[in-house]
């Protein structure tokens, strides 16, 4: 057994069922012992990008970490932007980056760079293997780095040497770091705060997001009447009718600002304190009220669903959560398709238990309010505000949960970073419908522009945020990838693809123009 | 004048007239300042790997450094890629990355991370402006270390307060490190080298791999009897009809030490000895013969033309050069369309000045052949390796010599990476023929699978290389981003498009099938 078998079998025993892959000649065994070792689904991407954000949609609902195989430092730089937003997002995730042999690295050959330092600003945890009979230990601490509670980026660079030589065979999975219990101190003192009657918000991120802490903090709210909220940009949330309903921060600072005006304290579970997503002239970065208290209840790292439901009881909450979401699913618009009446079909045929990867930006404030009392379902946002994410992020849920419906709500200027994941959708067949909202622009930085106070901007400034000459034409592009596509100018058109695909099976694209 | 205006004044006055872009909220005063300031041709790419292997094109061919405009780390990330190759071409690259406001960084926000840490791999300087009076003395550094022989990558990192805010406005030019002159002492060693009767080769990169270098190479040739030789990729080289023809060294570890065999001495300008691009099980990485002696006549930073010219005037060598390479234009083939029948009619119909991209791969050795006594063209490979650099490259040359023909060479894998910048071709109306060579695979990958010692690959390994299920359909890509396409099957089908190309302007994209 050479060391690139001895690092699958250790990956696969230690829980890693996929591989997403693009490889190159110092790959070539890593790729060999795929047949050799049982256990392994590889996944093949076309660009980096598409690879790293798939593992990051896949640790996000498998909720164990994927593998991804990188050629040497290029590869792993192509692949930098989606795992920054892994990074935001605490997504369990392991790379494995192929290096030249350990002899080789000494005559500086053309695809020689410093992979640590590329790998270093978006892992928690870098190693390069330096000698075959280490290569599957390393593996197995890799593994254990990525699932440490909350979830992080582990990269194991693979001298090519270090994978074919003879290595002692696999190693045994480590114990992972889970989240710890959050301090009884913790919990008290958030207890005591919800009895002073001054105006309290509770912040909420991770785990807690899901079913069971939701449901907790809805206890906690019908007692103590606390508002409940989540950040702008969470990395995984459950929403949809029978759950308990938090409102989402909105964007800009002054928003914030003003939804939070007034609050005098402001409980912390897996998050931190609100700022400003971009600094701009004149405005605040640092949202908090001031004078309002900030309580830790739950760091990341920490059990929040466990404080939420022993702070629950510490408070006396009633059985029944507050804010529980109705089913309303809209009724379906006719005419004129925007991203209103997008958000409106959505939320009208959205299934149970559909994933909904949202990197619509400024298209997806109308698929928010619609689908909030829509069938349940998860929701995975844009973390790390590096755009090109919500392609991948749906092929890699997609992975992860086969038998459920993912629905990839994208907008068409971040798409166009990432769109080679279509080829991966088509390949594996997944079942995954993207809107591509067709605005012809990159329309959120037509309101940046001017909120940055650059005044009367020329046209030069302007053709930079314009994709109009040429039109991309989503429709030939996913085509040209393998995935049925179609393009909607009208509700109706929109609601009768919308709802076809989800009723069938397998991977499509409408390109909805608004 | 904002800071931001000071930098787009200093990068102007610096000689920097092309800006290749993909800006975000941080960089909105810089793409304020584009009308504010004149003199700065913007060219918007829709990813980064786009933008800076653009850049990369633009300065091989202009001889001067582009800029780009990048968002954040996230953004620069998603260029590193190019910027590797750019770093090998050594080509003369400023980067402006975007960055939080100063006071902004404090607070981690989701777009946080460490941008020194992912431009130093690939920058030769690396700055980020702390305050915006800094910001033009800034640019002008950034610009004078681009510039410095034989040209870097200088990465200067803008917080979006320094560009807001008042500056005192441009700096003026700093003076240009050029190439110095080589060692006389070296000149000197060499041309005794050249009378002591052993079989010597000549190994040339850099700017003397241009017309004016090889004459005084052929000269030497003339004289000596001594081989020359170019690396297996270069930044650029001038070749074809009437221009002294060089020999390329071959891409593996085993060809190129059958060609070296029996080499006593090699005299090397601006280039390293020989080395694998990857290393092998078994097989050599040091390719340079054992005993035979290694002489420096000019280094990557020193003028290698004129060292070649003194050493052609040192060792009395005749006026005409030797091996200057006739024109021969290939016979049209007919029927089977392949990389080589393809080669041919590139080799008949490329017309004078063509600047021909080359990320061919394992399709590049026919054309390679066939126009090698085709009418003088300039030729520019992949200098990295990292594969995703031909057609961004192909279109940062078209932006710098807008009255030559740009065609574009490109393996079908290797151009999923970046093929987003087919729409800037398609935006800015570039005359450049890109021609896929569409064999629906990581071609070399199947090679090197065998070569690694991989034996006997399994039906998941092979399936890591193969790129038929689905079938890419480039002519729908191409046309998705407004660029002409069409395909060809046959060689005749392929004249006839690819003639046709050649006599009219504008970008164009051929899917040969071979």
């Amino acid at each position: 057994m050479n060391g690139a078998e001895s690092l699958v079998q250790t990956l696969v025993d230690s829980g890693v069922e996929v591989c997403f892959t693009n490889p190159g000649t110092s790959e070539m065994h890593f790729v060999a012992a795929l047949d050799k070792v049982p256990g392994m689904r590889a996944i093949l991407g076309l660009f980096e990008g598409a690879v790293t954000g798939a593992a990051d949609g896949y640790g996000r609902m498998a909720e164990k970490p994927a593998a991804t195989l990188l050629h040497l430092g290029p590869g792993l730089a192509n692949g930098l932007a989606n795992l920054h937003n892994a990074r935001r997002a605490s997504t369990p995730l392991v790379n494995i980056v192929g290096d030249h042999a350990t002899y080789h690295a000494q005559y500086d050959a053309p695809l020689s760079s410093d992979i640590k330092g590329f790998a270093a600003p978006v892992s928690g945890w870098v190693h390069s293997s330096s000698h075959p009979k280490y290569v599957a230990a390393d593996a197995a601490r890799a593994v254990a780095a990525a699932r440490q509670a909350p979830g992080q980026v582990a990269t194991l660079i693979l001298p090519a040497d270090t994978a074919w030589l003879e290595a002692d065979g696999p190693a045994p999975a480590l114990p992972v770091a889970g989240p710890v219990p959050a301090g009884e101190k913790a919990v008290a003192r958030a207890a005591g705060a919800l009895k002073n009657g001054k105006k309290t918000v509770i912040l909420i991120r991770g785990e807690a997001l899901k079913e069971e802490g939701l449901h907790a903090a809805g206890r906690i709210a019908a007692k103590s009447g606390a508002r409940l909220l989540c950040d702008t940009f969470t990395p995984r949330i459950q929403r949809g009718a029978g759950r308990v309903a938090i409102e989402r921060l909105p964007y800009f600072a002054e928003q914030i600002e003003e939804n939070l005006a007034g609050t005098e304290q402001m409980i912390i579970v897996g998050s931190k304190p609100p700022v400003s997503f971009f600094a701009y002239p004149g405005k605040a970065s640092w949202l908090t009220p001031e004078g309002c208290d900030i309580l830790m209840l739950a760091h990341a790292h920490e059990d929040g669903v466990g404080a939420l439901a022993a702070l629950a009881e510490a408070i006396g909450a009633p059985k029944e959560p507050a804010h529980v979401a109705p089913l309303e699913k809209p009724e379906l618009p006719t005419g004129n398709l925007d991203s209103f009446t997008a958000g409106q079909i959505i939320g009208h045929y959205l299934p149970e238990g559909a994933i909904v990867s949202d990197e619509a930006a400024t298209s997806g404030i109308g698929p928010a309010i619609y689908t909030a009392n829509a069938a349940p379902h998860d929701h995975l946002s844009l973390t790390g505000g590096s755009i090109g994410q919500g392609l991948p992020v749906a092929t890699g849920a997609a992975v992860a949960c086969p038998d459920r419906k993912v629905v990839c709500l994208h907008g068409d200027g971040g798409a166009m970073y990432t769109l080679q994941t279509l080829w991966s959708q088509a390949r594996e067949g997944l079942d995954v419908t993207t809107v591509i909202f067709a605005n012809r622009s990159y329309a959120i930085l037509n309101v940046e522009l001017m909120r940055v106070g650059a005044e009367n901007p020329g046209p030069k400034a302007l053709s930079m945020l314009d994709l109009h000459n040429p039109e991309l034409d989503w429709v030939k592009l996913a085509q040209g990838m393998g995935v049925e596509a179609m393009r909607a100018e009208t509700a109706e058109e929109f609601a009768d693809q919308f709802s076809r695909c989800m009723r069938t099976k397998g991977p499509h694209l409408i390109e909805a123009v608004v």
